[in-house]
């Protein structure tokens, strides 16, 4: 299947590039790339009725709305990202005073995480391009997917990511047999070295908020959110309000590209509200949302939240935008009120990173500053698995009670 | 929807129980109990082509042939255990000179292992009979997986677990909000005390080879592994071998119990052969069957598999059965052929804990040792995620090179 990709737009500048002038960012001013579909075509040849009966459980029964031919890897890993459950979430619901409320689990992706569908996309657009080796910057997911989506095909990925990285996230990028440098620094670090190491090797770049395919493949949990209430209650998306953590700013603004293309296509007619959840010590887009402005400053970051620890987010002003012109808006937690949301989570069975949680946080905070009103419907997104950071878990919960293996020792410590 | 559960019976005197009569095991010898189903009344409202047509992604879709009357737990991550993908394993089939080789992806559970089957219909069960504690004991998975579950219900649990359980499994169990006790002792010596914890304080107890609904749920694996192979290539399950770890024997008595039914249906005409693989120092139920007897020794485990680490396997004469009637076999593997498994895998993009890659190490003995022919269609089971024993991943590879964030840096390292 041809894809329906047209080219770029520049998301500063307006400029349109077409897909041999730039492979990356905007060559006049750098600014992040929209990719462009051909709306008109995709309409001709599709309706959403046949899109929701695909027989496809995965994100790429979205492909008719991807810039991409060919998913590739049938039978793989690669091949089962994304199509996410929704869980309802009624005993979270009645603890906030809350009439619906629902959270979208990314943790049951094939490697743990949201970043998955961007692996996957970015994975399909360089066999398109003959690329010999994908590299990326990660705090670890985003390695961990592209390493992970890399060995189900054969691919060869190099992954930079900052040493201070939790262990679980090392392990999974050395299992899957990538090549691993570990940078002693910090991701942003690693993300400058890693632009370099691909304009001198002439690697294939998988940067999140450099890549322009990134954004189309993060779009794909929007779309999925769009055919979930569309089984639900047809039309109704526009009252639901969308809460995701935000670090580099790429993953909102995923979100806020999948709903644009819905609104393009004529196939929603509202969008739902995207609120951004960032984390007290890596605030640097909800400062620049609060400020009015569209100037990303840099941080010095320091938070729990490994996944969204970022000094310089390099997708800020889209993801600015998202939360402005959908009707959201951000808002900014402590690592304390992280650290309740696992513990929140975990008690109605979903086990989320310290990012995954931050979206719950950032909501019981929304609610509190009424923000949000409870007779509001709202989709949480978990973006990782817990198990992927356990030290942080740990210091989510009491330390387990450790007793002599009989029913008398037991009875001492029963109540 | 009423069940067709009939009534037990002891897989060791033969005697039929009612379900008044008893819990768990046999009132006269204290043998395992398979239940057992009216298959006549299923075979009148059921057609395999109804089942395979249900809109339930999930285990749920067999409930026409579990003892339980109806799931509960809607859009919650216990209705959204098992279905997992079945993977197409072509590099490592050209690696070991093989046809055929498929991995079924257990990781992809809800708590990422394939004990939320069992958990999943011994809380069904539960609420059927009004339990107000469910209890296990585990050495991890099981227990994180009755913990989610019943997390995602509200249903109180009480987990017993070897405090040597690897630091994830044990975040896990606390993060879900179960009550853990950590016990000084082995996996033995919980079980032990979790059946005297049930009996004392009335508590309902899922121990895995004791609760005679946990083969039920995981029989459902079998399941899924006909309607996969239905799909791939109608009539052909014989050919077929299953290769899949073995600990107290319950998950190959499950797969085996699965198989069986499919017989007394009359909906398969064969069932697969059924190849258990066991860590060397952890054995008991191998060395059963390699001496032709049924009586299960105890042996003192030791190996980085946790979850297949067992004294005393508690569904020993059911898991050699299911070898030796479906002409099938045991396997026994090293510790470093356990760890060589886990990096084999995560070259094809699944990343196994311990347990779970001791399957795929069998086979690798298997095709070595001519047990299996080359053209003989093998599907492995990898039982958990990676991410829950990351200690022994690190295990499994090489550290990775640390360097400064500089091209030069980069340069120096590169070869």
């Amino acid at each position: 299947m041809q894809s329906d990709l047209l080219d770029y737009q520049c998301s500063l500048c307006g400029k349109n590039y077409s897909i041999e002038e730039t492979t990356y960012t905007c060559p006049g001013d750098g600014g992040n790339l929209d990719v462009i579909l051909d709306y008109a075509n995709i309409n001709k040849q599709f309706q959403p009725k046949s899109i929701f009966s695909s027989s496809e459980h995965s994100l790429w029964r979205y492909l008719p709305l991807l810039p991409v031919n060919d998913p590739g890897g049938m039978g793989t890993p690669l091949h089962k990202a994304g199509y996410t459950p929704v869980y309802t979430a009624n005993r979270l619901a009645d603890k906030l005073g809350m009439d619906f409320l629902w959270v979208k689990d990314e943790s049951r992706n094939p490697t743990a995480s949201f970043k998955d569908r961007a692996s996957a996309i970015v994975l399909a657009r360089g066999r398109e391009i003959g690329a010999e080796v994908i590299v990326t910057a990660s705090t670890g997911n985003a390695g961990a997917a592209l390493a992970g989506m890399a060995a189900a095909i054969g691919q060869k990925a190099v992954i930079f990511a900052p040493r201070t990285a939790p262990p679980a996230k090392i392990a999974q990028l050395l299992i899957f047999g990538a090549k691993v440098y570990l940078v002693d620094g910090t991701y942003d670090d690693a993300f400058d070295l890693t632009i370099q190491a691909s304009d001198e090797f002439g690697w294939y770049c998988r940067n999140t908020g450099y890549n322009p395919f990134t954004t189309e493949g993060k779009k794909t949990a929007a779309l999925e959110i769009w055919e979930w209430m569309e089984n639900l209650q047809p039309g109704l998306l526009r009252p639901l309000s969308v809460f995701v953590s935000v670090g580099d700013g790429n993953i909102i603004s995923g979100l806020h590209k999948g709903f644009k293309d819905l609104m393009q296509l004529g196939w929603i007619e509202s969008m739902p509200r995207i609120f951004g959840v960032q984390a007290e010590g890596s605030a640097a887009i909800a400062r620049a949302y609060f400020e009015g402005t569209e100037n990303i400053t840099a941080v010095t970051a320091k938070t729990i939240a490994d996944s969204i620890s970022v000094d310089l987010p390099r997708d800020g002003v889209r993801a600015v935008r998202a939360a402005r012109e959908s009707g959201g808006g951000y808002i900014v937690v402590s690592d304390e009120a992280i650290l309740s949301a696992i513990a929140e989570l975990g008690r109605i069975g979903i086990f989320a990173e310290p990012a995954g949680a931050t979206a719950y946080a950032g909501l019981v905070k929304a609610i509190q500053s009424d923000l949000i009103k409870p007779d509001e419907p709202v989709l949480v997104i978990n973006t990782g698995s817990g198990l992927k950071d356990v030290r942080a878990a740990m210091q989510a919960v009491i330390e387990p009670v450790i007793i002599d293996p009989t029913l008398e020792a037991l009875k001492r410590v029963i109540d």
